[in-house]
């Protein structure tokens, strides 16, 4: 293990299907940077909960950040351990039998407990957030104020104890099934940006939006 | 409260931005029946995990499958507590203050304990999934045979203790940042289909799959 690799834990350890696993920080940290959403995992006296929340990444954290007065923050606070989960879905595998169809997907799984940030880095961390969005946008918007600042906590949890999950590539048929005639293949999937709409009448599109329905 | 509904529990009731919550199970159907992938959060003796699970819902359930022997499954036939959420990210909300900015989205989270499905609606809903993915499918596919059928455990989830949050629209803006000169609306996203790639040789594209691209 290099200092690039996340080390297998008993949590991460992956025993289905193991060699779509991967413990590589750049794997890791290519699936997050793509992400905008991140499903959080948690427990408390009334049980499991999974809840989508806004994620990024920076450096080796991935950063989410809510209300003070939110039941996740609180637990988050109170070091709760959390679970949090990115997944890409690249497409749908069709087999020649309904056994063998599967999924194309990047996971990645991160466990841990959140630590909250301050500071000054609290600041920067929110561009950071805003630059993921559009690149440039931070200087233009009004930054947070005093208030705003204080009722937002920001957590980050370490990428340490973490493990991604892939697959690509067509269907994996048995041998016997091969000559059936019904179409195999990979019907692709991917999260697309759609023409900007604005709020209003607005000034003309920025540069840093220009692209947005054709890359992201 | 109707049965058209589920009525909030101690779980589903949502507390933050309370007026996103929906509990019409129009509105969830619609939102699981866009889902390829729900999140599937769960704990035993090692902590609480978060994963990427295939679903499909039929009638008043939410289905899952898996290998027997996999953590997930013997957990969840000891009776687990699950919680199943679904996400569709719909929009970045670009507005003229940072702390305004959001994200337009819908998601759905149930929580249960998940019942083993056997015997020929087990067969059944095997061929609702294939259908679900490609219309027309089930029927030119190799079917599942006794081993393959004996290897995999279908689970259902019902729907009963669920809740849907959505935001829709533009950003909400404080008025003193109204006149900010910066672009400010919606970035839409949406999971789209892109040209199928077949699996080496393949017959034409078969009806059920012409619209791909465009529709799903």
């Amino acid at each position: 293990m290099t200092d690039t690799a996340t080390p297998p834990t008993a949590r991460t350890q992956v025993r289905r299907v193991a060699d779509r696993a991967d413990y590589d920080r750049t794997t890791l940290h290519a699936i997050l940077d793509e992400a905008y959403v991140c499903h959080l995992a948690f427990s408390d006296e009334r049980g499991t909960h999974c809840i989508p929340m806004a994620c990024w990444r920076q450096d080796a954290h991935l950063y989410i950040h809510g209300s003070n007065g939110s039941r996740l923050i609180k637990l988050a606070l109170q070091g709760a351990q959390v679970c949090a989960t990115v997944t890409h879905l690249d497409g749908l595998v069709l087999a020649r039998s309904a056994f063998h169809h599967s999924m194309n997907y990047r996971s990645a799984v991160i466990y841990g407990v959140f630590e909250v940030v301050e500071g000054t880095i609290k600041a920067q961390a929110f561009d950071h957030f805003v630059e993921r969005i559009a690149r440039g946008r931070s200087k233009e918007v009004r930054p947070g104020d005093r208030h705003e600042m204080a009722a937002t906590t920001l957590l980050r949890l370490a990428l340490d104890e973490s493990v991604c999950k892939i697959r690509t590539g067509g269907p994996k048929d048995d041998a016997g099934d091969m000559q059936r005639p019904v179409w195999a293949g990979v019907l692709p999937l991917a999260l697309q940006g759609l023409a900007p709409v604005p709020d209003g009448d607005q000034p003309a599109l920025p540069d840093y939006l220009q692209q947005w329905e054709t890359t992201r």
